[in-house]
């Protein structure tokens, strides 16, 4: 069987679009995480294979060692509590050590924008990974241009966040027991969700797939996600009615709807509210099969 | 002897007042401790007992790893690095590991309230306690009650502060040689220290202890806590005169004046730190066997 | 040969300049490390002599595990990620653990004056060593006159930054072959850096050192330093032509030059980042073996 040999975890470049293979040998290798259209749909697979022998792993016992000796550095630029200690638990779980940020900050914020470079020069100096969060679309990429370690974006501004993406579509092969040929319905707010974006990405990996876009107009899903979709042969459809999209869906995948979005009109976004957050109604019209995916509450039957 | 067996250690449910024993064989078992309250009076002579055989770990020694394999999460809404590093430092040097927070935040503030729950069920999942400072009361308890691990509060508001009111009797018992029978002074500000409620509810729980309040008339001690003590029958007066008070009393416990908490009246300010402030007069008037204690500089003779 | 015994690392009380002797039989003690005046010549010379070996410490090999049970406390009131990560990624590559603070606050900030001496006499009683920063000058030497355990300086606002100052002539000397008789241009902001004052008390420990210093007219090297340097016999020179100066050192130290240090003076910023800044002008007057530093690039040739 595969196992993780994490030896083989090395990063000297930045990887672009269609990366080769990250298996050399039985070793599992894997460069930067920055984007999710960086993946080819082998990458997931075996990705998931890799994490479900970690899943067995037990807390306090001899396996949980693999990662003794590595030192994961969180860089983060903005704060988040959960996906901060969601990495730095399974670092730990594994025998690894962290170096933490919590809020990372250099001198001025003026001379911020040359700063995440020299950050980075240094803390690969320090660490075996770095795993960081950044309040600007890019940064991640800017950072594993940088380093000689490898980099995972843990969410870029309004840019991506790849590792919540893959763990979507696991959840999602789980409940549904395939990716390919399946109908996802994104619902809420499309503009500002990271994550909904690196989930589009992701699932375009997959054969006919079949995407709904369902948001209030202020906060529509952004063209380059909906070229991007049409460019790879990806089937979408953009929808005002979400119950409508809720019954045709495999999976109905809610995005949360920010007050702050919507500045001084609180009527839309009342109306937002009302209309495309998956409730009890919702879920009644969803066939049998189907799963709703909620950001905080998790699934939904 | 008792021994303290990690695995032992367990929680499933919001533990209320009158717990029962937390003793299963020979195993430690406690679950959350949200208010000192919960406990009767033989959980913290189980827990010194505990203590005392912790105390006697030294660094680096086989002994030490008692906790080896578990992890526990701080999860500190506002910063103290005084309470946080305390329980961390214990954590490893008994061998376990820490997930830190130093001042957690998530999203958008306005958010926050739902936010609590959210955040619990998440860490949940990465630890196997959690150590909880938040601004809210009652906070605490809204943790305990959605989390399936046990929860530490270790301060809520200006709620409780039970693991420091624990420290505090455990001190007391050491000086004084007993609980039952003491008489005990809290000096200072009443209305605004979470410790000084949580050590008031716990003197309860011994026999014919009587209490002294000697405040500025804004930060008095607040009317619940004086009821809680007249309905379990312990004694307690309030007095103007701090001086008195010292002179009867075993312990002298002052609390910090926070010149804020006296708006723009600067004169009442002063004229409390003169009052209300355990000085060298005031230990002039003690007994000698008698201690006074501060948040910060100890124990004074 | 010389080695580290941890528990040879001893501190009961703050040292003044000229500091014994570290080295007890064959054990490695070192009191606090609080300003660049305290060493005398032999001590950074054996300070490396140990940085050698641990330089050749693998991670995740046996010798790594020097510093096991060995608690470092990071108290930074003023967050610095870079500085921070690199003291803790240290104790971990040699086994020890670590109690972090990104931005150390207790309380309301107007009793910040008097929580510093309380926080450390807390926190010494959870750690074998604490490394701090903090936004006011001469704050760690009251941290060291406070603490039973070592202090180190991590940065105290303009004062010193003794553990950069080491580091740098470490790297002066690794890169020219030697210390004595060496000329040092430091150029920039030398008004507000407190690396490039603790490097300047360090240089004096050294023979026949000479200083140039060349800045903008309102960053100028402070008067304590050049009074310091000429009463321990240093040369130095205070110059208005950075080009010059180039031609005649040994190394160039380059500072940050920061705008907010010019006020409404836009003009002389912009003239002093003209001027100031070691470009491929300054490189290229700079004699063969002669090597330009900066705080962030590193070394240039």
């Amino acid at each position: 069987t595969m196992r993780l040999s994490p030896r083989g975890i090395q990063c000297h470049a930045f990887e672009v679009e269609n990366t080769p293979s990250f298996l050399v040998g039985n070793k599992f290798q894997l460069d930067d995480v920055i984007e999710a259209q960086q993946f080819n749909r082998d990458i997931p697979n075996a990705i998931f294979e890799v994490a479900h022998e970690m899943e067995m792993v037990e807390k306090n016992s001899p396996r949980s060692q693999i990662l003794k000796g590595y030192l994961m550095a969180t860089l983060f630029y903005e704060p988040s509590t959960r996906t901060r200690l969601s990495f730095e638990s399974a670092m730990k779980w594994l025998g690894g050590e962290v170096l933490t940020t919590e809020n990372a900050r250099e001198f001025s914020s003026a001379a911020k924008g040359e700063m995440l470079e020299d950050t980075i020069r240094t803390v690969e100096g320090y660490s075996d990974i770095i795993v960081m969060r950044h309040s600007e679309s890019g940064a991640a990429r800017r950072a594993a241009a940088t380093a000689g370690i490898p980099i995972i974006n843990a969410g870029d501004g309004p840019g991506q966040h790849p590792t919540q993406a893959l763990l979507d579509i696991h959840t999602i092969e789980r409940e549904i027991g395939k990716l390919d040929g399946i109908k996802v319905g994104l619902v809420g707010d499309l503009a500002n969700g990271r994550t909904v974006r690196s989930l589009a990405y992701l699932l375009s990996k997959y054969q006919d797939v079949k995407i709904y876009f369902a948001s209030p107009d202020v906060v529509q899903m952004k063209d380059d996600i909906k070229e991007y979709l049409t460019s790879k042969g990806v089937e979408w459809e953009q929808s005002a009615n979400p119950m409508e999209v809720a019954s045709e869906c495999d999976v109905v995948y809610q995005t949360r709807i920010q007050r702050e979005r919507f500045g001084e009109r609180i009527d839309l976004y009342e109306e937002a509210r009302g209309k495309y957050i998956v409730d009890e109604d919702v879920l009644g019209v969803m066939q049998k099969h189907a799963v709703a995916m909620h950001p905080l509450q998790g699934l939904m039957r």
